[in-house]
Protein backbone atom coordinates (compact mmCIF):
# COMPACT_ATOMS: atom_id res chain seq x y z
CA UNK A 1 0.00 0.00 0.00
CA UNK A 2 1.04 3.47 -0.64
CA UNK A 3 1.93 6.38 1.83
CA UNK A 4 -0.56 8.55 2.55
CA UNK A 5 -0.23 12.20 0.49
CA UNK A 6 -1.51 15.38 1.78
CA UNK A 7 -1.88 18.55 -0.05
CA UNK A 8 -2.37 21.48 1.37
CA UNK A 9 -3.52 24.40 -0.98
CA UNK A 10 -5.47 27.62 -1.50
CA UNK A 11 -7.78 27.34 -4.20
CA UNK A 12 -6.66 30.72 -5.73
CA UNK A 13 -3.04 29.77 -6.03
CA UNK A 14 -1.59 28.80 -9.39
CA UNK A 15 0.98 27.49 -7.75
CA UNK A 16 -1.04 25.18 -5.72
CA UNK A 17 -2.76 23.80 -8.75
CA UNK A 18 0.24 22.96 -10.79
CA UNK A 19 0.73 20.52 -7.98
CA UNK A 20 -2.28 19.06 -8.03
CA UNK A 21 -2.80 19.11 -11.57
CA UNK A 22 0.28 16.49 -11.45
CA UNK A 23 -1.35 14.59 -9.10
CA UNK A 24 -4.85 14.37 -11.13
CA UNK A 25 -3.06 13.84 -14.71
CA UNK A 26 -0.69 11.02 -12.71
CA UNK A 27 -3.83 9.33 -11.14
CA UNK A 28 -2.23 9.69 -7.47
CA UNK A 29 -4.60 9.08 -4.43
CA UNK A 30 -3.85 12.54 -2.35
CA UNK A 31 -6.02 14.03 -0.16
CA UNK A 32 -6.66 17.63 -0.34
CA UNK A 33 -7.08 20.84 2.32
CA UNK A 34 -7.47 23.91 1.86
CA UNK A 35 -6.17 26.58 3.86
CA UNK A 36 -7.69 29.93 4.19
CA UNK A 37 -4.55 31.82 3.43
CA UNK A 38 -5.76 35.16 5.24
CA UNK A 39 -6.59 33.18 8.57
CA UNK A 40 -4.07 30.49 8.67
CA UNK A 41 -4.32 27.99 11.34
CA UNK A 42 -1.73 28.21 13.67
CA UNK A 43 -0.93 24.79 13.15
CA UNK A 44 0.15 25.38 9.28
CA UNK A 45 3.68 26.88 9.80
CA UNK A 46 4.23 24.84 13.05
CA UNK A 47 3.47 21.47 11.51
CA UNK A 48 3.66 21.64 7.60
CA UNK A 49 4.96 24.47 6.70
CA UNK A 50 7.21 26.75 8.59
CA UNK A 51 7.38 29.75 5.65
CA UNK A 52 3.62 29.43 6.08
CA UNK A 53 3.28 28.77 2.06
CA UNK A 54 0.92 26.85 -0.26
CA UNK A 55 1.37 24.66 -1.60
CA UNK A 56 2.95 21.71 0.70
CA UNK A 57 2.64 18.30 1.11
CA UNK A 58 2.78 16.02 4.07
CA UNK A 59 3.43 12.14 2.68
CA UNK A 60 3.75 8.93 5.01
CA UNK A 61 3.43 8.74 8.76
CA UNK A 62 -0.06 7.64 10.05
CA UNK A 63 -3.25 8.32 8.91
CA UNK A 64 -3.61 11.94 10.50
CA UNK A 65 -6.39 14.26 10.26
CA UNK A 66 -5.08 16.64 7.63
CA UNK A 67 -5.51 19.48 10.29
CA UNK A 68 -3.78 17.53 12.56
CA UNK A 69 -0.23 16.58 10.72
CA UNK A 70 2.17 14.13 12.12
CA UNK A 71 5.64 14.97 13.28
CA UNK A 72 6.11 11.18 11.53
CA UNK A 73 5.35 12.41 7.71
CA UNK A 74 8.00 14.04 5.70
CA UNK A 75 6.62 18.04 4.77
CA UNK A 76 7.81 18.97 1.10
CA UNK A 77 7.46 22.46 0.03
CA UNK A 78 7.94 24.78 -3.08
CA UNK A 79 5.47 24.28 -5.71
CA UNK A 80 8.54 23.63 -8.68
CA UNK A 81 10.21 20.75 -5.60
CA UNK A 82 7.08 19.14 -4.66
CA UNK A 83 6.89 18.37 -8.72
CA UNK A 84 9.78 16.90 -8.72
CA UNK A 85 9.04 14.54 -6.04
CA UNK A 86 6.00 13.49 -7.50
CA UNK A 87 7.73 12.29 -11.00
CA UNK A 88 10.06 10.37 -8.44
CA UNK A 89 7.02 8.53 -6.47
CA UNK A 90 5.93 7.93 -9.57
CA UNK A 91 8.51 7.06 -11.96
CA UNK A 92 5.70 5.37 -14.68
CA UNK A 93 3.93 8.56 -15.08
CA UNK A 94 5.16 10.60 -17.39
CA UNK A 95 5.30 13.28 -14.87
CA UNK A 96 9.18 13.19 -16.20
CA UNK A 97 10.02 11.02 -18.70
CA UNK A 98 12.93 8.22 -18.76
CA UNK A 99 15.10 9.77 -20.73
CA UNK A 100 17.84 12.39 -19.65
CA UNK A 101 17.99 14.48 -22.40
CA UNK A 102 13.67 14.68 -22.14
CA UNK A 103 13.79 15.05 -18.52
CA UNK A 104 16.37 18.15 -19.12
CA UNK A 105 13.99 19.60 -21.59
CA UNK A 106 10.97 19.44 -18.90
CA UNK A 107 13.23 20.93 -16.38
CA UNK A 108 14.09 23.63 -19.05
CA UNK A 109 10.72 24.33 -20.09
CA UNK A 110 10.13 24.78 -15.69
CA UNK A 111 12.71 27.49 -15.35
CA UNK A 112 11.16 29.19 -18.35
CA UNK A 113 7.92 29.32 -17.62
CA UNK A 114 8.69 30.34 -13.49
CA UNK A 115 10.99 33.08 -14.79
CA UNK A 116 9.47 34.28 -18.05
CA UNK A 117 5.68 33.34 -18.00
CA UNK A 118 4.49 32.95 -14.28
CA UNK A 119 6.37 35.74 -13.32
CA UNK A 120 5.85 38.74 -15.60
CA UNK A 121 2.06 37.31 -15.58
CA UNK A 122 1.61 37.72 -12.19
CA UNK A 123 3.24 41.22 -11.96
CA UNK A 124 1.31 42.01 -15.02
CA UNK A 125 -2.21 41.56 -12.96
CA UNK A 126 -1.11 42.93 -9.99
CA UNK A 127 -0.22 46.33 -12.19
CA UNK A 128 3.64 46.07 -11.72
CA UNK A 129 4.76 44.45 -14.83
CA UNK A 130 5.55 45.13 -18.34
CA UNK A 131 2.88 44.43 -21.35
CA UNK A 132 6.21 43.38 -23.19
CA UNK A 133 7.29 41.27 -20.43
CA UNK A 134 4.18 38.98 -21.09
CA UNK A 135 4.65 39.30 -24.00
CA UNK A 136 8.09 38.43 -24.86
CA UNK A 137 8.01 35.73 -22.23
CA UNK A 138 5.41 34.07 -24.14
CA UNK A 139 6.91 34.15 -27.47
CA UNK A 140 9.72 32.32 -25.68
CA UNK A 141 8.06 29.30 -24.55
CA UNK A 142 6.42 28.74 -27.90
CA UNK A 143 10.15 28.95 -29.27
CA UNK A 144 10.10 25.45 -26.96
CA UNK A 145 7.31 23.98 -28.17
CA UNK A 146 7.72 21.18 -30.40
CA UNK A 147 5.77 20.40 -33.93
CA UNK A 148 3.44 17.52 -34.22
CA UNK A 149 2.75 17.05 -29.94
CA UNK A 150 0.19 18.63 -28.12
CA UNK A 151 2.75 18.87 -25.27
CA UNK A 152 5.08 20.61 -23.88
CA UNK A 153 7.81 17.89 -24.33
CA UNK A 154 7.47 15.06 -25.91
CA UNK A 155 4.16 13.03 -26.68
CA UNK A 156 2.89 12.96 -22.97
CA UNK A 157 1.53 15.21 -20.27
CA UNK A 158 4.33 15.93 -17.86
CA UNK A 159 5.36 18.19 -15.17
CA UNK A 160 6.06 21.04 -17.92
CA UNK A 161 2.55 20.90 -18.53
CA UNK A 162 1.45 20.99 -14.89
CA UNK A 163 3.49 24.20 -14.62
CA UNK A 164 2.34 26.51 -17.50
CA UNK A 165 -1.45 25.73 -16.92
CA UNK A 166 -2.23 27.76 -13.96
CA UNK A 167 -0.86 30.42 -15.87
CA UNK A 168 -2.48 30.28 -18.85
CA UNK A 169 -6.06 29.69 -17.19
CA UNK A 170 -5.45 33.10 -15.71
CA UNK A 171 -4.30 34.39 -19.10
CA UNK A 172 -7.20 33.47 -20.39
CA UNK A 173 -9.29 35.31 -17.65
CA UNK A 174 -7.37 38.43 -17.77
CA UNK A 175 -7.32 38.41 -21.93
CA UNK A 176 -11.52 37.83 -21.78
CA UNK A 177 -12.67 40.02 -18.82
CA UNK A 178 -9.74 42.61 -18.71
CA UNK A 179 -9.35 41.99 -15.00
CA UNK A 180 -6.32 42.91 -13.52
CA UNK A 181 -4.44 46.06 -11.66
CA UNK A 182 -2.75 47.06 -15.36
CA UNK A 183 -4.53 50.10 -17.70
CA UNK A 184 -7.97 49.56 -18.65
CA UNK A 185 -7.68 47.64 -21.68
CA UNK A 186 -4.51 46.23 -22.05
CA UNK A 187 -6.24 42.67 -20.88
CA UNK A 188 -8.20 42.86 -24.08
CA UNK A 189 -5.31 44.06 -26.07
CA UNK A 190 -3.10 41.43 -24.76
CA UNK A 191 -5.62 38.66 -25.93
CA UNK A 192 -6.32 40.25 -29.40
CA UNK A 193 -2.53 40.24 -29.64
CA UNK A 194 -2.18 36.55 -28.82
CA UNK A 195 -5.23 35.90 -31.72
CA UNK A 196 -2.95 37.40 -34.54
CA UNK A 197 -0.40 34.53 -36.64
CA UNK A 198 2.55 35.02 -34.72
CA UNK A 199 1.32 33.00 -31.39
CA UNK A 200 -0.55 30.23 -33.25
CA UNK A 201 1.47 27.73 -31.88
CA UNK A 202 0.84 28.80 -28.42
CA UNK A 203 -2.23 29.23 -28.69
CA UNK A 204 -3.23 25.65 -30.24
CA UNK A 205 -0.93 24.46 -27.49
CA UNK A 206 -2.48 26.31 -24.52
CA UNK A 207 -6.32 25.60 -25.92
CA UNK A 208 -5.29 21.97 -25.53
CA UNK A 209 -4.42 22.23 -22.26
CA UNK A 210 -7.04 24.45 -21.12
CA UNK A 211 -9.42 21.58 -22.78
CA UNK A 212 -8.02 18.87 -20.09
CA UNK A 213 -10.69 17.66 -17.67
CA UNK A 214 -7.74 18.14 -15.05
CA UNK A 215 -7.76 21.09 -15.67
CA UNK A 216 -10.87 21.37 -15.18
CA UNK A 217 -11.66 19.70 -12.21
CA UNK A 218 -8.35 21.99 -10.55
CA UNK A 219 -9.22 24.87 -11.58
CA UNK A 220 -12.27 26.81 -10.47
CA UNK A 221 -12.70 29.80 -13.51
CA UNK A 222 -15.79 31.10 -11.86
CA UNK A 223 -14.49 31.24 -8.10
CA UNK A 224 -11.02 33.08 -9.89
CA UNK A 225 -13.00 35.60 -11.84
CA UNK A 226 -15.39 36.43 -8.80
CA UNK A 227 -12.09 37.12 -6.58
CA UNK A 228 -10.64 39.13 -9.54
CA UNK A 229 -13.75 41.25 -9.64
CA UNK A 230 -13.55 41.71 -5.92
CA UNK A 231 -9.83 42.85 -5.55
CA UNK A 232 -9.32 44.52 -8.94
CA UNK A 233 -11.72 47.13 -8.18
CA UNK A 234 -9.12 50.46 -8.10
CA UNK A 235 -8.09 50.87 -11.60
CA UNK A 236 -6.02 52.86 -13.39
CA UNK A 237 -8.43 54.50 -16.22
CA UNK B 1 31.67 3.58 -23.57
CA UNK B 2 29.86 6.71 -22.18
CA UNK B 3 28.91 9.64 -24.36
CA UNK B 4 30.97 12.95 -25.09
CA UNK B 5 30.06 15.83 -22.91
CA UNK B 6 31.18 19.64 -23.15
CA UNK B 7 30.59 21.89 -20.74
CA UNK B 8 31.24 25.67 -22.00
CA UNK B 9 31.77 28.08 -19.01
CA UNK B 10 34.08 31.24 -18.06
CA UNK B 11 35.84 31.00 -15.06
CA UNK B 12 34.14 33.49 -13.61
CA UNK B 13 30.81 32.46 -13.58
CA UNK B 14 29.88 31.01 -10.22
CA UNK B 15 26.69 29.35 -11.99
CA UNK B 16 29.51 27.25 -14.25
CA UNK B 17 31.02 26.78 -11.10
CA UNK B 18 28.25 24.70 -9.60
CA UNK B 19 28.26 22.32 -12.72
CA UNK B 20 31.77 22.19 -12.94
CA UNK B 21 31.78 21.07 -9.15
CA UNK B 22 29.57 18.49 -9.41
CA UNK B 23 31.31 17.02 -12.83
CA UNK B 24 34.54 16.79 -10.57
CA UNK B 25 32.30 15.40 -7.62
CA UNK B 26 30.79 13.04 -9.30
CA UNK B 27 34.28 11.95 -10.93
CA UNK B 28 32.66 12.30 -14.46
CA UNK B 29 34.62 12.50 -17.91
CA UNK B 30 34.09 16.16 -19.60
CA UNK B 31 35.30 18.62 -21.58
CA UNK B 32 35.54 22.44 -20.12
CA UNK B 33 35.86 24.59 -22.55
CA UNK B 34 36.23 28.75 -21.82
CA UNK B 35 33.66 30.50 -23.69
CA UNK B 36 34.78 34.90 -23.68
CA UNK B 37 31.48 36.62 -22.43
CA UNK B 38 32.58 39.62 -23.58
CA UNK B 39 33.71 38.54 -26.87
CA UNK B 40 31.52 35.51 -27.50
CA UNK B 41 32.86 33.59 -30.31
CA UNK B 42 29.30 33.83 -33.47
CA UNK B 43 28.66 29.98 -33.32
CA UNK B 44 28.32 29.69 -29.44
CA UNK B 45 24.59 31.21 -29.78
CA UNK B 46 23.77 29.91 -33.22
CA UNK B 47 24.70 25.76 -32.05
CA UNK B 48 24.77 25.60 -28.18
CA UNK B 49 22.82 28.21 -26.50
CA UNK B 50 20.42 30.62 -28.61
CA UNK B 51 20.28 32.46 -25.06
CA UNK B 52 24.10 32.92 -25.08
CA UNK B 53 24.68 32.22 -21.36
CA UNK B 54 27.03 29.94 -19.98
CA UNK B 55 27.38 26.94 -18.39
CA UNK B 56 25.82 25.53 -21.30
CA UNK B 57 26.62 21.53 -22.20
CA UNK B 58 26.81 19.29 -24.71
CA UNK B 59 25.99 15.74 -24.28
CA UNK B 60 26.46 13.06 -27.05
CA UNK B 61 27.02 13.14 -31.02
CA UNK B 62 29.72 12.93 -32.70
CA UNK B 63 33.35 13.59 -30.87
CA UNK B 64 33.88 17.15 -32.61
CA UNK B 65 36.04 19.98 -31.35
CA UNK B 66 34.28 21.93 -28.81
CA UNK B 67 34.44 25.22 -31.05
CA UNK B 68 32.57 23.08 -33.37
CA UNK B 69 29.37 21.95 -31.84
CA UNK B 70 27.79 19.03 -33.86
CA UNK B 71 23.87 19.12 -34.50
CA UNK B 72 23.66 15.93 -33.59
CA UNK B 73 24.20 16.53 -29.47
CA UNK B 74 21.62 17.52 -27.30
CA UNK B 75 21.98 21.08 -25.97
CA UNK B 76 21.42 21.63 -22.16
CA UNK B 77 21.28 24.98 -20.94
CA UNK B 78 20.53 26.41 -17.00
CA UNK B 79 22.95 25.79 -14.23
CA UNK B 80 20.61 23.88 -11.97
CA UNK B 81 19.10 22.37 -15.32
CA UNK B 82 22.51 20.52 -15.88
CA UNK B 83 22.64 19.93 -12.07
CA UNK B 84 19.49 17.72 -11.94
CA UNK B 85 20.94 16.44 -15.99
CA UNK B 86 23.88 15.23 -14.41
CA UNK B 87 22.08 13.42 -11.61
CA UNK B 88 20.22 11.61 -14.08
CA UNK B 89 23.21 10.30 -15.75
CA UNK B 90 25.12 9.66 -13.07
CA UNK B 91 22.28 7.98 -10.65
CA UNK B 92 25.31 6.46 -8.15
CA UNK B 93 27.33 9.87 -7.90
CA UNK B 94 25.45 10.59 -5.15
CA UNK B 95 24.34 14.59 -6.44
CA UNK B 96 21.07 13.21 -5.87
CA UNK B 97 20.07 10.52 -2.99
CA UNK B 98 17.80 7.71 -4.04
CA UNK B 99 15.21 8.43 -1.84
CA UNK B 100 12.56 10.80 -2.99
CA UNK B 101 12.17 12.57 0.17
CA UNK B 102 15.78 13.09 0.37
CA UNK B 103 15.90 14.41 -3.20
CA UNK B 104 13.35 16.65 -2.24
CA UNK B 105 15.21 18.23 0.63
CA UNK B 106 18.45 18.74 -1.92
CA UNK B 107 15.62 20.40 -4.76
CA UNK B 108 14.50 22.51 -1.50
CA UNK B 109 17.98 23.49 -0.71
CA UNK B 110 19.08 24.38 -4.28
CA UNK B 111 15.53 26.69 -4.39
CA UNK B 112 16.39 28.31 -1.08
CA UNK B 113 20.16 28.97 -2.40
CA UNK B 114 19.35 30.09 -5.56
CA UNK B 115 16.08 32.61 -4.32
CA UNK B 116 17.73 33.06 -1.05
CA UNK B 117 21.46 33.21 -1.14
CA UNK B 118 22.89 33.71 -4.62
CA UNK B 119 20.14 36.33 -5.77
CA UNK B 120 20.38 38.62 -2.64
CA UNK B 121 24.22 37.72 -2.63
CA UNK B 122 25.34 38.84 -6.21
CA UNK B 123 23.22 41.78 -6.06
CA UNK B 124 24.54 43.26 -2.63
CA UNK B 125 28.33 42.76 -4.50
CA UNK B 126 26.84 44.75 -7.12
CA UNK B 127 25.90 47.36 -4.92
CA UNK B 128 22.08 46.96 -5.93
CA UNK B 129 21.08 44.60 -2.71
CA UNK B 130 20.80 44.68 1.08
CA UNK B 131 23.02 43.86 3.43
CA UNK B 132 20.03 42.55 5.80
CA UNK B 133 19.05 40.18 2.99
CA UNK B 134 22.33 39.03 2.67
CA UNK B 135 22.32 37.67 6.47
CA UNK B 136 18.75 36.68 6.25
CA UNK B 137 19.03 34.32 3.52
CA UNK B 138 22.69 32.97 4.96
CA UNK B 139 20.12 32.48 8.18
CA UNK B 140 17.54 30.59 6.04
CA UNK B 141 19.93 28.41 4.88
CA UNK B 142 21.33 27.47 8.54
CA UNK B 143 18.31 26.27 9.51
CA UNK B 144 18.01 23.63 6.72
CA UNK B 145 21.91 22.35 7.75
CA UNK B 146 20.95 19.29 9.66
CA UNK B 147 23.65 18.01 13.01
CA UNK B 148 25.95 15.63 12.52
CA UNK B 149 27.07 16.11 8.98
CA UNK B 150 29.47 18.24 6.82
CA UNK B 151 26.87 17.89 3.96
CA UNK B 152 23.93 20.09 2.81
CA UNK B 153 21.42 16.73 2.62
CA UNK B 154 22.50 14.04 4.48
CA UNK B 155 25.78 11.73 4.16
CA UNK B 156 27.34 12.64 0.91
CA UNK B 157 27.96 15.59 -1.10
CA UNK B 158 25.31 16.08 -3.69
CA UNK B 159 23.81 19.21 -6.03
CA UNK B 160 22.95 21.12 -2.76
CA UNK B 161 26.29 21.62 -1.87
CA UNK B 162 27.50 22.28 -5.51
CA UNK B 163 25.19 24.82 -5.76
CA UNK B 164 25.68 26.92 -2.88
CA UNK B 165 29.79 26.55 -3.13
CA UNK B 166 30.26 29.10 -5.44
CA UNK B 167 28.28 31.41 -3.51
CA UNK B 168 30.05 30.43 -0.39
CA UNK B 169 33.45 31.28 -2.40
CA UNK B 170 32.23 35.22 -3.54
CA UNK B 171 30.91 35.61 0.69
CA UNK B 172 34.43 34.61 1.42
CA UNK B 173 36.44 37.13 -1.03
CA UNK B 174 33.74 39.91 0.05
CA UNK B 175 34.22 39.14 3.66
CA UNK B 176 38.10 39.32 3.56
CA UNK B 177 38.74 41.88 1.22
CA UNK B 178 35.80 43.92 1.15
CA UNK B 179 35.73 44.47 -2.87
CA UNK B 180 32.56 45.14 -3.97
CA UNK B 181 29.91 48.06 -4.96
CA UNK B 182 28.25 48.22 -1.41
CA UNK B 183 29.58 50.73 0.79
CA UNK B 184 32.98 50.63 1.95
CA UNK B 185 33.37 48.19 4.78
CA UNK B 186 30.05 46.89 4.36
CA UNK B 187 32.28 43.27 3.19
CA UNK B 188 34.48 43.99 6.70
CA UNK B 189 31.10 43.74 8.80
CA UNK B 190 29.45 40.79 7.05
CA UNK B 191 32.82 38.56 7.71
CA UNK B 192 32.12 40.37 11.69
CA UNK B 193 28.70 39.09 11.83
CA UNK B 194 29.36 35.81 10.93
CA UNK B 195 31.67 34.94 13.13
CA UNK B 196 29.22 35.22 15.98
CA UNK B 197 27.93 32.07 17.54
CA UNK B 198 25.07 32.50 15.86
CA UNK B 199 26.52 31.14 12.53
CA UNK B 200 28.62 28.77 13.92
CA UNK B 201 26.71 26.20 11.72
CA UNK B 202 26.74 28.00 8.65
CA UNK B 203 30.56 28.75 9.18
CA UNK B 204 31.54 25.15 9.94
CA UNK B 205 29.71 23.98 6.83
CA UNK B 206 31.05 26.62 4.41
CA UNK B 207 34.30 26.04 5.65
CA UNK B 208 33.84 22.56 5.18
CA UNK B 209 32.93 23.25 1.33
CA UNK B 210 35.33 25.67 0.95
CA UNK B 211 37.83 23.06 1.98
CA UNK B 212 37.57 20.42 -0.58
CA UNK B 213 39.80 19.55 -3.60
CA UNK B 214 36.85 19.95 -5.95
CA UNK B 215 36.27 23.83 -4.79
CA UNK B 216 40.03 24.45 -5.01
CA UNK B 217 40.02 23.03 -8.68
CA UNK B 218 37.33 24.57 -9.88
CA UNK B 219 37.75 28.25 -8.45
CA UNK B 220 40.50 30.22 -9.35
CA UNK B 221 40.57 32.70 -5.67
CA UNK B 222 43.14 34.82 -6.86
CA UNK B 223 42.30 35.25 -10.42
CA UNK B 224 38.65 36.20 -8.88
CA UNK B 225 40.13 38.87 -6.75
CA UNK B 226 41.98 40.22 -9.55
CA UNK B 227 39.11 40.83 -11.22
CA UNK B 228 37.07 42.13 -8.36
CA UNK B 229 39.54 44.63 -7.98
CA UNK B 230 39.40 45.80 -11.44
CA UNK B 231 35.60 45.89 -11.59
CA UNK B 232 35.06 47.56 -8.12
CA UNK B 233 37.20 50.70 -8.17
CA UNK B 234 34.01 52.90 -8.33
CA UNK B 235 32.83 52.71 -4.70
CA UNK B 236 30.47 54.38 -2.17
CA UNK B 237 32.69 56.20 0.21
Amino acid sequence: MSEQLTLYLHKLSPYSAKVELALVEANAPYRAYQIDLPNKPEWFASKVNPVGKVPAVTYGGPNVDPDDPSPLSAKIAESNVILEFLADLYPDSGLLPKDPVLRAKVRLFIDVTTKQVEAPLYDFIRGQGSYDNVLKGIEFIQGLLEEGTDFAVGDHYSNADACISPALARLKIITETDLGKFPVGMGYKLGEELKGPKFAKFRKYAQGMLDRPSLKQTHDEEYTITFFKTRFTERVQ
